[in-house]
């Protein structure tokens, strides 16, 4: 179903939505574990209550054996097709900084290194700085090397020795080279447009300005004594929700990343404390002022990266004790889900698909008793891809038009 | 997912991965066999082993309804979209004749048939002479009728009355009209270019010289006293294993068709003995030379084309006691699958998804007992599009790269 046919069915009515991601939610049966996954192991009587009367299912969030990273993974939830809609990693890396960006901004990945005399690289990591080095240098070139021609170089540090830039001013492109040899023993390559045109060739110019300013600035820093950029990209311009959907749409979202992409999609941000408790009460006080709430659990995944059963088990089963204050909202229909597997034995993310939940009036009562991987593999909507999720979601809201007479 | 996304995300590693097919493996539950199918009936214990631990599945060949020839088939598995990626029935007759085709090379189906003395076809099967005769005829055209130009006429009889013709020479285009009036009464047509350009101009130009030459030869050789010649083909050039996903890649095949196809897709290719056991035997004594097996297994799509339950199910058996030397040289990712169902009732190749197996350790455990089509159907990848099955089998591998960030 083309996205232009899908939103000519979108219709407006008081009807509200809550997307609940709860983060590298899928799993694997575990050996260890008499073969079950955390979501099924977890003590989750909330979530057990509804899973009878929910439709259950498994997304696949960008295609079979595809591994998604967070962008893509949240792209797809949305509604947006993660292989079309592509963000650059700069503009990620930017996003999930915190940073704001503009249309027309450029962003890049960049991070302190170390050149020898003759302008060598000797090690891409600059030592492995730490953190507060990095936020000293930082500071030291948002001070030196602010803007060249009429362009301002937007800097914050991260972790280590990385750090973002983001381009700001008139008529700048997106597509450029790395300012970065990828490996040591090679000096620093100047950027250059990758698709020729005056835009590209503007910010191919000011970074590589930016660059050697850089390199003076930083001449006695050692072991950081350059810059390296790369992954520059043009914050994507895409339909937001509103003009999409005719949805006015929350994100609520500890982690800047997930912000960064829900403001890719229109949505307004907020920025809750770190419970699933606190993010509940964020969807509460804003619960008139929205129709669509995207909200964002972290502690799925971090514990799937360290390969932790029992706290991926526990912060599911945090989640399900917080869940009556957001039923006692009453959405109209309420999705549970993840935007990618991030299986412990994997620890890391992976290509499976993820199971989700749907629940409210009109959503076909699978009648399992609880929600977990091997239930949703013969729940109503098994395969579907993400990026169709959102069309079901709406038509479970009463928001989508009959297709033809 | 486009190919050209899949492939950018390829990583190279040490993992090996095993595609053991069982031609037309799917197949019916059976009325007079208490509504079994052959693989359910089966007595298969080391499948049963690994069953449990295995993801199950079942595969869709080309599309809903549509029933695969073996080109098709295997293209799919192989990780070709098969309606994108044609191959010729010329070449595929070819390659099913084992003969090796180089680029540039256009094939053709070609068979002897009956003209009256005014030219009329009035028997397009020569009376169906037996293979023996054909032979003969095709040795006597080979010595008479080898070259036209600066192109070889290379011909390989085939049973009955029918022969492959391969053309090898500089400039030929495979986009020629038939030389075959595909009924009986008619003359036998002159081939010309379907797209025109010199290649095509000129394999016609030669081929309707070895067609008038055929016919002087044959003259005197009733009833076979002329050729027809259809499905013209060049050799596809597609990009193989290595290149597409950087796999060393052997096929072990005791049929022609299938090391054929398996060629087009850049494997190195081994012929076994007849048996499974010796396919495994050949599996194990290339296995530090390759990445990638394909062992193809011919026993069940015989047995299925015949209607003969009994038989499909003893092969499989012969599969399963084998089994043990393919799993004791640890494969990374093993999976067993089929290139398309031939259910013994419909004694024929059919539309039917295909039962599939896969088994590593990042598989998700389906915990199903058995491995049969039903078990299958409720499995954790019920639905894949065979051509899609490769990045799947990667992706366990561990050979795939995390898409976006």
């Amino acid at each position: 179903m083309p996205a232009s046919v899908l939103e000519s069915l979108v219709i407006s009515n008081t009807t509200k939505i809550v997307l609940l991601v709860l983060d590298g939610l899928g799993d694997l049966p575990n050996a260890e574990r008499a073969w079950q996954t955390p979501l099924e192991a977890a003590r989750t009587p909330n979530l057990d209550a509804i899973a009878p009367l929910s439709a259950l299912g498994r997304v696949l969030p960008v295609g079979p054996g595809i591994t998604p990273g967070s962008g893509p993974g949240h792209l797809g939830l949305f509604g947006y097709d993660p292989v079309e809609t592509t963000v650059g990693r700069g503009v990620l890396e930017a996003l999930g900084a915190g940073m704001e960006l503009k249309p027309g901004d450029v962003a890049a990945r960049a991070n302190f290194c170390t050149l020898d005399s003759a302008g060598i690289v000797t090690d891409r990591r600059a030592g492995r700085i730490p953190s507060e080095t990095c936020a000293k240098l930082v500071a030291l070139l948002k001070e030196k090397a602010a803007r060249f021609e009429d362009v301002d170089i937007i800097l914050e540090p991260g972790k280590g020795h990385r750090f973002v830039a983001v381009l700001r001013g008139p008529g700048l492109g997106g597509e450029v080279s790395d300012a970065d040899p990828h490996k040591e023993g090679k000096a620093i390559p100047a950027a250059h447009a990758m698709v020729s045109g005056a835009a590209n060739e503007k910010t191919a110019r000011i970074i590589n300005a930016f660059m050697q300013r850089a390199a003076e600035v930083l001449a006695n820093e050692h072991p950081a004594n350059a810059a390296l950029a790369r992954g520059f990209s043009a914050r994507p311009h895409f339909p937001g929700y509103r003009e999409r959907f005719q949805l006015r749409a929350a994100a609520i979202a500890a982690y800047p990343m997930y912000r960064g992409v829900a403001q890719l999609a229109g949505m307004d941000l907020f920025v809750p404390g770190d419970s699933p408790a606190d993010a509940f009460a964020v969807a509460k006080q804003k619960w008139n002022d929205y129709d669509f709430f995207f909200v964002h659990v972290k502690g799925t995944d971090m514990a799937g990266e360290d390969g932790d059963f029992e706290g991926k088990k526990s912060v599911i089963e945090t989640v399900d004790a917080a869940l009556p204050q957001l039923l006692a909202l009453n959405p109209d229909v309420l999705c549970i889900t993840g935007d990618h597997s991030t299986p412990t034995p994997v620890k890391g993310h992976s290509w499976h698909p993820v199971p989700a939940l749907i629940h409210g009036k009109w959503c076909f009562a699978d009648g399992s008793p609880r929600f977990h991987e091997k239930a949703c593999r013969t729940g109503s909507f098994s395969g579907l891809a993400s990026k169709d999720l959102m069309a079901v979601l709406l038509a479970n809201a009463g928001r989508l038009d009959k297709y033809g007479a």
